[in-house]
């Protein structure tokens, strides 16, 4: 770490990467949200297209208390850009017909059959503008037995496999406590976009593009599905154990002063020997150096409980921190267990652009985590998420090149709101 | 679900977006080998460098036990090629800066301070060609206390915030069960490397790109930075509901024949009142819609436990997948609790394409999910990883014109080997 990386200036950067691809947004909640908002923070114009009344049902999470709940709206919508649309009043829908002939890309995350009865399918799209990229995400797959199902999160999480190999090894399946059904799956269709827009500037060619959480859930799983190639059964629960790698000491270690999250992640490798004597000499247990009882990883696997107790009676005196800066000091992998207010309050995250302030004109300032990618060494800089409507005369200058006269009458027309 | 969907003959296709990328690549293990990869299904020629010794120590994570081990390769390297050089050999060495300047990429996940040991470091490349998108994935940030250590999945999760939301309610925190801080860290690597190929089509410039796992962690916690941010207190663990929306009935519920995984989600939407009414009809508890104890949400949420006995009453005589079928079908998002067996052997996925079965010249078949996202129908065709050095004088002949008496020489020369 030196003072000029951590400078607290200038340390986010504009990223222009996809500077000019124009997106029409008509996702919702965090599934199509967390996709179009990382081709945002690439540089691309995303314009969500939103319910004049309500707008994208994110923002609206607490019922009766919309200004009290800005902040899932924000996390999920940061440098995008809104537009009301009135899709129900045929002049509005014909506008949205407009920008997505000039569109790169349209996205959508609707139940299954709510964009064909808007108007908007893929056949009426590619209609309009046959090198367009149009993608979708659903809960199930085309062809699943469930394809006409809702799904959320935690549904597909479950079905997906997350909940299964989750929990202490004779508890329940557990929910793994973060939304992996969801931006998991907008990652994987950014992804395919983003290669869809490459081989687009060579050839102009439109495709359509259709992932389903419940089958993107199972590309994080992979480690799972090849633990059980080995065993020939269904992948287990273990608690903070790892299933499927026969190592000791790994694991979990309480630390001082024994709160809810005062933990640390100790590991030894199994391909390094050194990393066991090397833990010995820190907790000042030189006399297991060597001890027969515990020379090797199958050794020291067969007495885990005792291995675990010998390495707890030293983490339990010291702070997580303490044992995170010790123990990887040296030389071996640790982190202590840090919980979203410990992250939020470590200034070095902000200090390197990885956690920034959302100055928003209507909702108080929100430290959140940004695009973690740097670039140059700069990680993008991250801009409000949009008031409903703030951008609407905006885009239609900039896209349709309406003038203002024209956007009133759209106004006054019922086409806007 | 229609039969043409589901035809088992051609649901795959070769995805040509990133043909002729050219991509030279040093990872290993997850992190940055899912990255590699999820861009060679995309279509890139994705080159591991590899030792002629060992390879990428994922290939060989049972010591002693090569080929009984080939699943955590397969599921991280299919669709590349390797090459086995001898980095220590000058001959070696430059063999490698040559195909670095013919890359479009070149991307490593070392331990820090290794890549510039092995003398290929970003200021080394860069001035080999200054065209080239250089990729870094590392455990910690740079200008981050703990930058020099190194890290695993499980220390980037415990440090980026996972363990601290999943497990139970009053129980220690818990590893989710899946490799976040690897994959997760890759596609997010993934999205950045495309949107300066992207920009590179235009202007032909070169970038380093950097990603720390403990950072990227982050950016799937953010609902849990959002419920923070509505607390004002640190997010927390909450089994199978999910903390921060008081809404029920929620949860997972106990399925016959009450094996470790005998378990469905069902949840009822807050914005759709005709849920819960929906439910109360299928469960045959009729007598209970418009009854004042449970009419609203936090009506229901008061009495959640005697709310979730209504439900499991049924759900406990019914299958996992009964309940998912049934519930599905009323229109309420639900989703059984399935393991890896159950989703490896339900065949609609392989039907579909989004498993596929590796046939692989020196290990057994392996059925494993490929990438996800379909394009115009059809889901990536999977190729099997590569035998260690298999394709290395097709690499040196396509990429670098070398003859096969010049790879001959080179051979003897000890540059390969």
């Amino acid at each position: 770490m030196n003072d000029s990386a951590i400078a607290p200036q200038g340390i986010t950067a504009e990223f222009r990467f996809l500077t000019g691809v124009k997106i029409v947004d008509f996702t919702q909640f965090e599934a199509g949200p967390s996709c179009t908002e990382a081709l945002a923070w690439l540089g691309a114009d995303v314009v969500k297209i939103e319910n004049p009344k309500m707008g994208d049902p994110g923002r609206r999470l607490r019922p009766g208390q919309p200004d009290n709940d800005p902040y899932y709206f924000h996390v999920f919508n940061a440098n995008k850009r809104s537009m009301t649309v009135n899709l129900k009043s045929e002049r509005g829908l014909n506008l949205v017909k407009d920008l997505l002939k000039k569109a790169d890309v349209a996205i959508e995350n609707f139940a299954p059959g709510a964009i064909e009865r808007l108007g908007l399918g893929y056949d009426v799209v590619k209609a309009l503008n046959p090198g367009i990229i149009y993608a979708q995400v659903k809960g199930f797959g085309e062809g699943s037995p469930y394809e006409k199902n809702l799904a959320f999160d935690m549904i597909a999480q479950a079905a997906g496999g997350t909940f299964s190999v989750t929990g202490e090894k004779d508890g329940p399946p557990t929910r793994p406590g973060i939304s992996l059904g969801d931006t998991g799956t907008g990652m994987l269709m950014a992804i395919t976009i983003l290669g869809a827009l490459y081989k687009r500037r060579e050839t102009g060619e439109g495709h359509r593009l259709q992932v389903a959480m419940q089958d993107a859930i199972m590309h994080y799983m992979r480690i799972n599905f090849a633990t059980q190639g080995l065993t020939g059964k269904a992948a287990e629960r273990g608690g903070s154990k790892v299933v499927g790698v026969n190592n000791a000491p790994m694991g979990l270690y309480p630390c001082a002063p024994g709160g809810p999250n005062d933990y640390a992640y100790v590991m030894t490798s199994r391909a390094n020997p050194d990393h066991w004597d090397r833990l010995l000499k820190l907790i000042g247990r030189e006399d297991l150096i060597g001890d027969a009882r515990y020379l090797t990883p199958a050794d020291r696997v067969a007495r885990e409980p005792e291995v675990d107790a010998i390495i707890a009676e030293w983490t339990r005196t010291r702070t997580k921190h303490e044992v995170h800066r010790l123990v990887g000091e040296a030389g071996i992998p640790a982190g202590a267990v840090l919980d979203t207010m410990e992250l939020q309050n470590d200034i070095t995250f902000e200090q390197r652009g990885i956690m920034q302030v959302m100055k928003h004109p209507v909702h108080r300032d929100f430290k959140m985590p940004g695009w973690p990618v740097r670039v140059d060494g700069k990680p993008a800089t991250l801009k409000p998420s949009p008031v409903l409507g703030e951008h609407t005369d905006g885009v239609l200058s900039d896209w349709l090149g309406l003038s203002s006269a024209e956007v009133s009458q759209l106004r006054s027309d019922g086409a806007l709101s």
